[in-house]
């Protein structure tokens, strides 16, 4: 495998060390995938909060960020994108392993590399939940919030994922997230019950809790 | 800083979350350079099931394997030597502000680079430890375990370190491991006594410490 310690792989499981929010002995990594725009940013940074007040130790890898800190140099070619989404993949694995819950944040446009991250967390022990953010290329370019989508139609950005380069729409994503037909709170809700459902956090403490986001009524828990 | 979650830089010092063997809300980052052939992998080997016996969680950073998974592509120039090193103190702060002990072991030759990496793990509440594995170059090119020496002299490959390439001694280690007169056993025996006097993992338990290697004799410890 990619991993850097070839000395005891799996031996963390068996440690019981975990930290208080994440159930089982390893973490997990939640991979939000989807367009520019389609708001996979503002459901990690959302998110983060509300899993740390659940006692997880939690970590953002935002796509933006890992570029300057991991990936300065690669470009947007096939290639360096997937070098890239492996980066983070190898990182968020290291995390997760050690009872962190990850969040990423990246586009991630490629079917291959997702996978690929995908049996190596799992082949680590940490569930790997994908996160299909799917607004569409019309609903992100309408928001625009950095102003990518006109840079691009301007001809100042090339190779621009939705417009003038490929994305892989996941096969089996665990989540889909309709962020052009559902609020940020209502898709919160719906994430967090599904990681509850799977036992990968806990459920809120009823009178603690008070950091999430509202509740999500009955109909729109699934 | 670096560091990719901006959202609540910190918090994770407050969870009471940290591993079994790691004292305090954060772990740690044991930081070994010195030349090719030094030791440092050997160490940092040895030293991890040890760390794990005494509970904690233990991550190898090794200068070779994160060539392959976060540095393909960057060449032996200073400035692709100081993007791998500051990318494996990106990781390892990452890793260590979630509880984890780790263990890297990359020649990491500029001390400015060493230096960016300690501020950037103790800015977020983790302990950095620079190992300097002091052996001599002669002392290094009479092994040449991997043949590297052999191969540089013979002009096959060029700004190695030592040889045609700088190395920058640490202006105050924490620990200095003389690998050419001493045995990795007491190396590792000093280590983990340093680790111990500074709070970073809890003493080993009398009869349970089995895996930890033969005990320094006293006038070894320090």
């Amino acid at each position: 495998m990619g991993a850097p310690h070839t000395d005891a792989p799996g031996v963390l499981a068996t440690q019981g060390t975990e930290s208080a929010g994440v159930t089982g002995g390893s973490g997990f990594v939640l991979w939000f995938t989807g367009l520019s725009g389609a708001g996979k940013s503002t459901l990690a940074h959302a998110l983060a909060p509300v899993l740390r007040e659940r006692g997880c130790r939690v970590e953002v890898l935002d796509g933006d960020a890992v570029r300057t800190n991991l990936s300065k140099g690669l470009g947007f070619s096939r290639e360096d994108r997937d070098t890239n989404i492996l980066r983070i993949g190898f990182v968020a694995n290291l995390l997760a392993r050690n009872g962190v819950a990850v969040i990423t944040a990246a586009i991630s446009p490629y079917r291959a590399a997702r996978d690929a991250n995908r049996r190596l967390c799992e082949g680590d022990g940490s569930a790997f939940v994908e996160a299909y953010v799917a607004a569409t290329v019309e609903e992100c370019e309408a928001r625009d919030v950095k102003g990518l989508y006109a840079e691009a139609r301007a001809g100042q950005r090339i190779a621009f994922t939705g417009l003038d380069d490929p994305y892989e729409e996941p096969a089996a994503p665990e989540l889909v997230i309709p962020s052009g037909r559902e609020t940020p709170a209502a898709s919160l809700g719906r994430i967090l019950a599904y990681l509850e459902e799977r036992g990968l956090i806990r459920p809120a403490h009823p009178c603690r809790d008070r950091s999430s986001p509202q509740s999500p009524r009955p109909e729109d828990s699934r």
